[in-house]
Order: C-alpha cells, then structure tokens, then sequence
C-alpha cells in the first residue's frame, strides 16, 4: 500500500480524486501495489463527498506522516505551494504538480533538492494538460539533441482566435463567448496577455535545453490587439493567426524565447490545430520534427497527467526519473537578428504617400493586398534580417502600422 | 560500463550505431554512466567503418557474454530474429527491437519471457518510427482507460495517396515516384496492401487494450484499388483518402480491428497529415483525443527511438518497464455491425435506371455527386447500421461498385 495526499481540491484536485479513486482497479494492477489517497488539503469544507473523512486543514499532517511517499501539489500559485513543495522534497517524499506557475519559477530549485534527497519531481500535467509532452521529451527523444520548440500552448486564445478566423467575431464579443463557455476565467489576463504560454515555453525550455529559463527572460505578447481585419488580412495570404510559444537553441550556448501571435501558413500542421487544442511541436536532430497534439486543459484531461505522474512515482520509490535541468542565469536567453518573413500592416490618411513608400521600399513585387478605400496596405516581406526589415518599416511615415512574425 | 551489442547493420542498425557512437556524451550524461557498443553482427563485411573492429558474424559470441547487458535487434523479419531475441531474453539480458513484424507477431510472449527473466523487451521504434508513441500509452495514458486507436501508419501509402490527391497523379505513377524518392521498397506489397500497417495497429491495440493482436485478426486492406476518380469525388465532398488503421474496445472485452483506405473529413486533423508523416490519435477516457505526429519512418528518427529505449534499458537495469500484455484469443478480434457512413460509387451503362435505384433506395436528399457522361454516381450516404446500408448498396444492379468507410 503506497500513501499519497492531495493538495487542494479544485478543478484539478477533484479530477485527480475521482480518477485515482474510480480507475483505483486499473492503477493498482499496473504498478501491481494498492494506491491509498490518505489525505486532501482543502481549506474549505466538503462534507457531501464521499470521501469527506480525507479532509484536512493543516499542511503539517501531510508534512510529518512518515508513511505519505507521494504528495500531489494542485493548490496553483508559488506561495504556499513553494514552501509546502520544498519541505515535502526535503524530507524525501516525492512531488506530482501541475502548477506551471510554480516549475517555471522554481523547476531548476525544486529539481535540485528532489535529487539531492532521493525523491522525484514530476509535472507532466503542467504543460499541455493530458497531452503526454515532459516524458517524451526528456525520455522518448533522449537520444536527441532539441534544436526547437514551437507551439500552441494555450486553449483560451487559441478558441478566441478560432473563432474570429472562422466566425468572423471580433475580439471582445470571442472572448465573453470564451467566458461563457468556460473556456476563459472571469479574470483573462494570464491567457491572453500570453503569461500562461510564457509559463509553459519556460517548462520545455528547460527541459529541453537543460538549463532553468524564467518568465521574465521571455518575450511575452499576447493577442489582445488582434483585429477581424488582421484576421482577415492573414487569411488572404493564406495564414492563420496563432499564438506561439518559441524556443530555440542559438549559438554560444544561447537560446532564444518567445510568445507572440503569428501568421502560421496553412500548409504548417499548427495551423490546423483549432478551438481548444494544443499542440507542441518539437524538432530533434535525428528525429526531424514530431508534434503532439490534444486538449491543453480541463478537469480530468489534466487530471489523468497527474495520475500517471503518481503512477510513476509509485513504480519509482527507490529511484529516480531522469528529469532534471540546472540553474539558468542572466545572459542566457538572448535576443538574435535572423532572417524572417514579416507581415506588415500600414494606414495612412495620406494614402497616395504610402503607397509611394510602399513601392520605394519594398516594391510592388512584395506580397500585398491594397485597400484604397480604407487607405491601408498588408503585406508580407521577402526573407531578410529582422533589423534591416524593421528599419525599412519604421521609416514609413503612416497613421498606425502593425507587424506580426510568420511561420511559413 | 554498460556493454551493448546491435544484431544487424542495415538502414536502422547503422543509424543506432551512429548515434550511441556519434552522441556518446549527450547519453552518457543522461544516465550518468558509458553505453559502450561491443559488438555489432552482421554476415556482411564493413571494413571501411571506423568502427569495422566490431563486426562478428556469430551470433553465440553475444549470447555467450555475460557481460552485454543490452542488445538491440535491428535485422527485422520473424527468423532468426524471433529464436535470437528469445534466448538473449531468456539469459536475463534486454532487447530493444525496431522490428514490428516480430513483436506483432510474438510480442505477447517475448514480453512475458522478459518479465520472468527480470529483463526488458522494448520496442517503441517498431510503431511511427521516431515519434512517441509506445511510452506514452504506456505511462503517461496509464491513469486511462483507452477506448479507441486511428492513425496513418503508413508512411509510404500516405505519401502515394497524398501526390494522388495534390498533385493529381494515378497509383501507378505515384507509386514510382515513391520509389524513387526512397519512400517506396522495390517491392512495395507490405506497404501498399496495408500489411505494415496491419502490423502496426497490432502491436498499438495490444499495448493499449491489455491482449495480444495477431495480424492475420485484423481485416486489412489497402490502396492499389483507389482511382483518381475516387480521388477527386472525396475531394468533392470535402474528405482526403486516407489508410486508417483503427482499434477499438466494443462490449465484452472484445475488440475490432482494421486497416483499410478511409474518407476523412477535412475538419479531421487526421486529413492534413501529408506526405511521409505518420499521425496516431489515442482516445481515453479521462484525456479526449490526444494525437502524435511524425515521419514514421527513415534511418535517424527510427535509430533515435531504439535508442532512447537503449537508454530507458540502462536506466533500468535491474527494475521493470510496465509495458506488457497477455496472450490473445481467437475471438478477441470480432466484426461489429454499427452506426456509419458510406462511400459508394456506382456505375452503369444502365444510367436511367442507375439514378432510378440511387433515388429509390437512398433518395435525392443523399450527398451526391452525378455524372451523366461517365454514367456513374459517388454518394456519402446518412448514417446508419452498416449491415443495412450494404444490404442496400448490394440490391443496385449496377456495372461497376465501391464502397469506402468514412471518418467525419
């Protein structure tokens, strides 16, 4: 008999409830040992579950139960979980989170001290949801070098993007949809302001590249400023606005990260990938590239990710999952100038002017579409480094311009 | 020191070498330990290759050594392959194998021979080549109980049936244009009539449904019959053909299981799998659909996979991988009459009658396409019990017919 508790019992906590409670006959013959939820820390009362005796209040119970081998951690937010995270890991019980918030704070930390005391730290759950994408990543491509990590990693604003391409609704009117439905908290600011994606291209750059990368070294833009015509523009060209969470290995050591709405061609798989979906796209050396696909949120999707993490850990008491990472440091996610292709959008009262520019800097070959009657012009540039195309852009005198990334 | 020794240098053999040869540091990192490879067999001389000192052609001289510990069996094929891996197993050693027709084949009871010599036998190369796929069903879908399994597992047919579709060219000629490219053996059967295929969706069903599948209990079906016109009328309706392998859990514990060329919707993300790549989607029932998707095949990402599994071996040298299944049944495999949607092609120099019956037995209001000057008719017909509509389909006197499954 394997003791565990639960720390919180959200929408998450009571999926892992239900499931390790419910699925308990499947479980326990694939690890072959009994799984027992001990406890479930929960400030708050439920005295109607079934299982109401497991409640606690006091973290210290958990903390000082000798028998408690594996603690799931799904309260969210760094603070108290840090702390009840770390002490837990001290005294060499084994972690299962699915707290994006907290690993990609603490991942390289909370890593270090579960090795140093022979217990394991496992968050499958924090990225992607139910989509299998740390395991494979660190074990399924471990004879790899990563070069690459690209992708949709938040389903709010993928199903508020989807539905303005193919609903043609515009940005506020997708997101009260997004909320209605439950597919975007009261409070939307983490989901599209792309701090949520940020957390989550953190997590598999460290993993991937091995060295702890913070949200604050990512270049975070969400998709608020997305317009119908955007929209519109980049369906003309035969794209579809994405939110993209980026990462690369540049040279010297260096990565480059980012979350940044894109035009993504249709002939690229994400383009495909809709609504509430995920999809994470990793490019190995000798793999080429492989994408794993499915739902990034919800209750029991979520929750089946921690329950394999347990089942993990179960099979794994006495020894350690090769998960590990180390400390990042200040220089080493940098900004690079590569050759890109950019969509650009330009508006001027002064039409005939812009035009002119137009035709001057980037010439009538470029790939564009023309509005005379709104005075503004969209197109996509040729290939060039970043800094030469944006030196070009800002020298166009106009009312209001935008540039997007493209990923061709 | 962990001692490895690789049965066969083929396309794949030679990339496993390269890569535990080539990435010796990256690996050696992750188990904190050195894979050495002592021995490589093959009854072909290789006296060019740095490593040529390697090279044995007895067989006994790997099983006799008490000291390889690992020995991957990349020589394909059910003799000797299958005696090999047995007695390697038997003496407590691990085989990591790429070989699908080996494991579909005995699969149930090379696993069982592992178990109860404490060693492993893994074989996550044998499906999708180097994409994810067998651990994650394994391990991080283990808190689920899967309930079904599609995917293009083919890479060769999909590549056939993609130029058929985007570049309008019949089977013949797409098929030597595969030939050449590479992505077609010289003797295309195995592929092009679905046996790969078949294989694939054997060992996948097994692993995810708990008993074994033997190829010759799968209804397998190919390409070679699929036309342009067939081509272009699933265009018409908005679908792709595709070869689908499918799985699926049905009441009692029994399961069905199939190969065979579908019309999938292009709202299915399964459709914009294109050329070589490979796509598996998994369905669970805590998780929805989640979906890995890769090329399938070629010497680097199949290589990379096998070692990744070499890896996985030397990380458990002595504990257990949970990936196992038991022996199967004649009538675990059964036919199922359900709810569907057919393809039908019917043609008739008889045309007047021809749309006669259309109309008599499926009714105007069915999605169809006429052609008067071919004299021919291609409708998805509503949904409904299998049995029925082919009872239908079977009543219209026509010249010629087809009929097609869908995935909508």
């Amino acid at each position: 008999m394997i003791q565990t508790a639960i720390m919180g019992h959200g929408v998450v906590g009571s999926g892992v409830a239900e499931i390790l409670l419910g699925h308990s006959k499947l479980i326990n013959q694939k690890i072959k040992d009994d799984i027992n939820v001990k406890y479930i820390l929960d400030l708050r009362d439920f005295n109607d579950l079934p299982y109401s005796d497991k409640f606690i209040k006091d973290f210290n119970i958990i903390a000082n139960d000798d028998e408690i081998k594996i603690v799931v951690e799904v309260m969210g937010g760094i603070n108290p979980a840090y702390d009840f995270v770390k002490r837990l890991l001290l005294s060499g019980k084994s972690v299962v989170t699915s707290n994006k918030e907290l690993v990609a704070a603490k991942g390289d930390e909370l890593l270090k001290i579960a090795s140093d005391n022979n217990a394991n730290f496992l968050f499958e759950a924090s990225v992607g949801g139910g989509i299998p994408i740390i395991r494979p990543i660190a074990q399924c491509l471990a004879a790899n070098e990563i070069t690459e990590i690209k992708g949709i990693l938040n389903g709010t604003t993928n199903y508020i993007l989807n539905k303005m391409i193919v609903d043609n609704m515009d940005f506020e009117s997708a997101l009260s949809l997004a909320q209605e439905m439950g597919f975007a908290e009261k409070d939307p600011t983490a989901d599209i302001d792309g701090h949520d994606a940020s957390r989550k291209i953190c997590i598999l750059a460290s993993l991937a590249f091995g060295k702890h990368v913070c949200p604050d070294q990512v270049s975070t833009e969400g998709i608020s400023n997305i317009t119908l015509n955007d929209v519109e523009y980049a369906d003309s060209f035969d794209c579809a606005i994405k939110l993209i969470g980026f990462a690369k290995k540049v040279k010297n050591g260096h990565i480059t990260a980012s979350v940044k709405p894109m035009l993504v061609s249709r002939s690229h798989i994400l383009s495909d990938v809709n609504g509430v979906f995920n999809a994470i796209m990793v490019s190995g050396d000798s793999v080429g590239d492989v994408m794993f696909y499915g739902r990034g949120a919800g209750k029991l999707p979520t929750a089946s990710a921690v329950v394999a993490d347990v089942i993990d850990c179960a099979k794994h008491l006495h020894s350690r999952k090769y998960i590990n990472w180390v400390e990042g440091s200040n220089d080493y996610v940098i900004t690079t100038d590569e050759k890109v292709r950019l969509y650009v959008y330009i508006q001027s009262n002064e039409y005939n002017m812009l035009c002119e520019q137009f035709t001057t800097l980037f010439s009538d070959n470029t790939w564009h579409i023309k509005n005379d009657y709104k005075k503004e012009i969209a197109f996509i540039t040729d290939k060039d480094y970043e800094s030469v195309l944006m030196k070009k852009i800002n020298s166009i005198k106009c009312d209001t311009f935008k540039v997007m990334h493209t990923l061709f």
